[in-house]
């Protein structure tokens, strides 16, 4: 199974606060449906740090169930604990998993120094049933992975790849300079997915995805074309969606986009709240110049 | 039962990665004699987040059982959904807890605005059925509360006080001005232990009092006595090893100068190591040091 | 001369952005009425930045003929280069300064290593002909002094002391702490003045002396008779203004209050610009607040 | 003139801390000979800020004598105040100046808001007789530019672009898209110099293009021959030594390594100092591997 291309966090819906899984099975059956390469399950998006175990379960086995063999199972399952690590991410692989996304412990942030992170990562891939990438995600953990570690640990054969999140393009290319021949960068930031896939990057895993699929997936299809005047116009595009449902309003605004894109958004667990009308208008707004984008063109100039 | 005086936030001992509960009952014995107005259990330096419910739950029943009536128990039970922490908070007080202390849920620091955080406490706060502590702690939590959004939280009649560990005396003078008039403030930064005091402080949970309980007391008890030049100077006595058993070395540290202060401290769990030898010796120096300080007094003109 | 009490740093008055002498020689005739210990003229306070050579020179001849020998002239110096702020510093010695305020050099933030800025402080107090106090600002400076570097520094005969504005009470308890024994530590942040001095400084360097000079004096009064209720209760009374006229406003919001306070503000030089209505309200209103502070006091226990 | 393409910040030698400006035509001479498109005189890596305005009109005077008409003369003009600046602006103007670079005012960083700084730019580009480009530089001037603000600026008929040193591509991406058509994008860091051309800057002012200015242009020629993965491999090998002569070793790496590669570079003034003999391994070693790059491609996975 080849590691690349755009893959959505999903969001797990809930009713009322509980697990609406039914509501799961509607969403994968329209996102199966689009170029999209993979899924990953129980992200940061995915409120992971909302769900208990036994509620992370049931979302694996319904997402198994949903997730065709032709599409890659990324299943979050980092903990702050690296033996608690190990024993979900081979839970996660028992229940069919492909790979799992390892994000970096943090709550102790100070202590967190490259060569904990590395024994860290080194223990959590020699006891994996199944291959890890690296998540590194700044704005979440408060920490940050350097190239030099991450090109370290790439040395691992267990160890895949990284998603990054940090939106540093500079660091991205160190990464994906640095590291093993094979090793797979995937950008974890929508708005720098086209620079990102520029300098090596081989996909996003983007919260926009969630909304529109194909628009995320069309930007990587004219890049692998050499259309780089008109990815980057699409990419432009899409940015200001990307970070509406990200930076600007969070998973509260995912969802309500997802609501109104066609798909089951639903709210929020607390302490998390869904966005009021005024956002609603904006979200409405920003998706219908996605769909039908002003048709005065860039000036030439800009997209040589 | 009154809210002061200085509080160690206990470590959870382990041996080869077992809980030691007749470890964790060995050190109530000793702390139990001396000063300490109580413990705070399961708190940040207790490993909380690398000690599964089972374990948190041994760990409150053994507590409970070692700590005497005349001691305050506080218990930290936040997590980072409003439901969850509700449920734990309330587990907690039936388990005999005489207060918890509240983390501010952090994995989405973007979402985490004021509003956002109001809700979060003041729910809580309605359902427990023992009064909270809020517990701000920037260097783990990556946010801050502001004394303006403390001080709407302290209009609540069951949010009795607050652990602010940001070390940020101008904002620790701020709270303590604009909360309601019997709102506890606790500082949770040992190195301004003393100046907290000054400006209104009603004690301190600090990590180095696992360590050298009894020197953390006597800074009360001088300040309490009009004796500033004293108080001061064994602040700066006791500094040092204050921040070598937190931002130096973490709680690898601070349980290795308990294993040297007579307590047991032992491993922390992975990720997080115990410091090699050369911390050791540090440690031991530094212990040596608040013991047998020098005998040269600081200079007069600064001590006035 | 004793270095020590409360000191302006001066605001430079302009008319339609050319300097206005006289006006400094009227706020001087007041200010010389209190019990201020002296003067810091050319700080940043002093929009020093946007004088030249010329018209600094011509601030010092004024300052010098206004200040009396009674009564401190602290002079703001530092430049970026060495050889600029040595030459600059002996000008203002030739010209009656009884001391000189040194900014760490900052422009190039990433090189300015400890030793580098060791080496600058050592040479400029080598070759100055008077003493030389630091001045440690990260506000504006973007690089802060850690104490070490500090107490390596209190060992030159010529360096007498440091004005540290940070607002880091555990910074400034260090610094007492670690230096020479006569080097004298001022404050640089009006809210923890009071903590400031129970931990040791020698006074306070505080932008709000502008405007309520005799306020912030009452409080070292208030420590030095071991009044710490009281001194307390009006430092919580000074804060709100003090913070208008620096972090809120800036030179704007603090020469709008100069001129509610009965002295010359004026408008700041562009790009600075005075704030509008609202603002002047506020102020208005702040400044009554500490001339009839409510008289419904602090609660008591808040108070011991 | 079409401004566009690769030029260095030059620096200022100096023998013995003073000018030497006949260095400072050797310079000009080789870097005439290659495809630089311009030069930027008296910027940070000139170390403007350590000139004297007497000075500042040598190196002018200099410059423009060694400058062909046919290359782009920029010049760093922007002081803190708004009257300076527009002094400054225009004596360069008189001195031949093509065009002007401003930095953002920056020493009262809490005070310069979007509003502050969009009228500061605006009163230069009105009374500028030359038109001028707006300078981004949050690693030294402490704060940053939003795209929202460059958009608003870019209306204006003689601010003709930006020189943003962020590294931030999202933003440069947003500069790009939201400004008026023809305002042309520089990026002013090295490490992102491709992704940032992929993105639509037009070109690059780079201080390592003071070092091997062929380097730098190739990577833009290759760009513009849609040699992606050729660009791409430049630019890994060009950016070690891009940070050893900035971030890491500042200006005193920068001049080193120029004299490594027969320009002159000399010391920098006081309180910069020249590196080592380690950093001046380091720098040969870097300088040798973009002359010489290890035969063995990049895997051709990563450079599709």
């Amino acid at each position: 199974m080849k590691l690349s291309g755009v893959m959505p966090p999903i969001v797990t819906p809930f009713i009322n606060g509980k697990l609406a899984l039914d509501k799961l099975k509607m969403n994968f059956q329209k996102w199966n449906k689009t170029g999209l390469s993979g899924y990953l399950v129980l992200g940061s998006n995915g409120e992971a740090v909302y769900l208990n175990e036994k509620e992370k379960i049931r979302v694996l086995e319904v997402s198994r169930e949903c997730i065709p063999p032709s599409k890659i199972m990324l299943v979050g399952t980092g903990l702050e604990s690296t033996q608690e690590t190990i024993r979900f991410t081979n839970q996660a692989a028992k229940m069919g998993a492909d790979c799992a996304l390892v994000v970096t412990p943090s709550y102790f942030k100070g202590s967190m120094k490259p060569q904990i992170l590395y024994e860290h990562f080194l223990s959590v891939a020699e006891s994996s049933r199944i291959g890890i990438l690296l998540y590194n995600v700044p704005q979440f953990a408060g920490i940050n992975m350097e190239s030099e570690l991450v090109a370290r640990l790439s040395e691992h054969p267990n160890i895949k790849g990284i998603k990054d999140s940090s939106g540093n393009i500079d660091q991205l290319t160190q990464i994906v300079h640095q590291s093993r021949k094979d090793f797979v960068v995937f950008v974890g930031s929508a708005p720098v997915f086209f620079p990102a896939l520029c300098i090596g990057a081989v996909g996003g895993i983007l919260a926009v995805a969630n909304v529109v699929p194909e628009k995320c997936v069309r930007i990587q299809t004219l890049y692998n074309q050499q259309k780089l005047m008109e990815a980057r116009k699409l990419q432009n595009q899409l940015t200001p969606l990307a970070k509406a449902v990200t930076v600007k309003y969070g998973i509260g605004g995912l969802k309500m986009a997802m609501d109104l894109a066609g798909y089951f958004g639903g709210d929020p667990r607390s302490p998390l709240k869904r966005p009021g009308q005024e956002v609603e208008k904006e979200l409405r707004r920003l998706l219908l110049q996605i769909e039908n984008p002003m048709p005065m063109p860039e000036s030439p100039s800009k997209l040589q």
